[in-house]
């Protein structure tokens, strides 16, 4: 056991990354080895790290983004059940999610036609090429294409009925980012699914982030969307460690969903029901 | 957004307690606004701080044992989904859980005829009292009894079928409290329970203790039980936010479980079969 004393003193050295989450009291720090990165970007201050235990990580803005070791579980969250509950997602599009960790979850349906990842940033992609390869291990594949401009844009300008599912991995609801939370974006995502298309986004903490998650919902079904769902699950490095993603379906919220056939980390037939029960400070 | 020099000063005043869990590179801090309490009990270090956005902290030899703000969902897991599991969970014993918060939960069930609440340290519950008295509401219910002995002695010495179900809520497995993970501790649990009789034990994280989990339920499994599950819920304030709890079987397991008819924050019955799901990575 290690009293908070000696603790206070591990924290005040070079060694530790932390992020601070001021509107909740608490902070998250991991420990690093190595610097191996650091660029300013035309948008974001860009860092990578390599951590002691938790593989690579990068922040952006100071924040993690990602880290090698528990970017599994956002990533299949982010995906598969979207994917196992639209009965023929053939074109997807993914907004955000520079690190291409999504895109590999989605190359793993077979059923899928073409993706579309449009994300502002083009060097977030070149950090996750050069620092989380295993990520970006289907970045080539022929089904696969990268954008980089900015997704409001590019949503509003899209025809309708392009995607079957719309994937929102973005970061947090603040600056440029916040109107990715927007009901106007929602409904700009509504216009180009298909008919039964589904769009998911992440939804921040539900410990921390509850109105958010709620409002959310709101202006989900108000953009049109005729159903909505959040899923729950654990991610370490996000504030709380518990975080969440929320559907929401063009059509009826489809009762059956298709059964991976693929290696997953967390996901799986059983996780796919869990994650949709709502903890009773939620409903 | 911060960065990271920003977040490092924070964390270098004495506004910030942090617990380094050094197996893992990784460190919870909260933010301070006062210290409440500390004393040198004869088995630990015991603190109370007042948090600025988890209500009242209770450290143990400087690892976080409760905030007010999170408590509650560990507690509702260690308790409801064994005892609607149960037909007529009639008497309970609670191993550790002095801070009595199980014991707050476990008596609102009005099934239950008497608990037994068996912690080595009478302080940890005097400063619970003082300090988190919401979970010591229930405390001076006629069917409750709290001792202030070693919990593994107490049960060694239990005669047979004297439990319905026995939750043992204890700190990590190390020194003293490692007993509590023993199998020849299961298997005195397995004696004093009767016929169908439950045990649930706190699990440590997924993510980080795997291992300890997959051993627990080898252990409980050669200590004689019949079935074994694991719970998994979120944490926020313990190690990786995400946290489990193992339930053994003296019989089959059951199939059916009582609904709950009184308030809870977190449990109800969507999460105590969603508690259930299985992670890939721990199949």
């Amino acid at each position: 056991m290690l009293n908070s004393d000696r603790n206070r003193m591990k924290l005040n050295s070079d060694k530790w990354f932390s992020e601070v989450y001021p509107d909740d009291g608490c902070a998250l720090s991991l420990e690093l080895s190595e610097k191996l990165y650091e660029e300013q970007t035309p948008w974001q201050k860009l860092e990578v790290y390599q951590t002691t235990k938790f593989g690579n990580l990068m922040l952006l803005d100071g924040c993690v983004m990602l880290t090698g070791r528990d970017n599994f579980i956002y990533h299949e969250m982010m995906t598969h059940p979207a994917l196992c509950m639209h009965s023929a997602p053939k074109k997807v599009l993914i907004i955000g999610g520079g690190d291409c960790g999504c895109l590999r979850e989605v190359l793993k349906h077979p059923i899928v036609k073409n993706v579309h990842q449009v994300d502002l940033d083009e060097r977030v992609t070149w950090a996750s090429e050069k620092y989380f390869p295993e990520l970006c291990e289907s970045n080539n594949d022929p089904r696969a294409i990268l954008s980089f401009t900015d997704g409001v844009v590019f949503i509003e300008q899209a025809a309708g009925n392009s995607y079957d599912v719309i994937i929102v991995d973005s970061v947090d609801p603040v600056g440029q980012a916040a109107r990715l939370y927007s009901e106007e974006f929602y409904r700009a995502c509504y216009s180009s699914l298909s008919e039964n298309g589904i769009l998911v986004a992440q939804s921040e903490s539900p410990l921390f982030h509850r109105d958010l998650i709620k409002s959310m919902q709101t202006r989900m079904a108000d953009a049109g969307f005729n159903d909505v769902t959040t899923l729950f699950f654990p991610q370490c490095t996000y504030p709380s460690g518990w975080w969440s993603a929320s559907m929401a379906f063009k059509g009826s919220k489809p009762l059956n969903y298709r059964t991976v056939d693929f290696n997953t980390e967390y996901y799986n037939n059983d996780i796919h029901l869990a994650a949709q029960a709502v903890p009773q400070f939620l409903r």
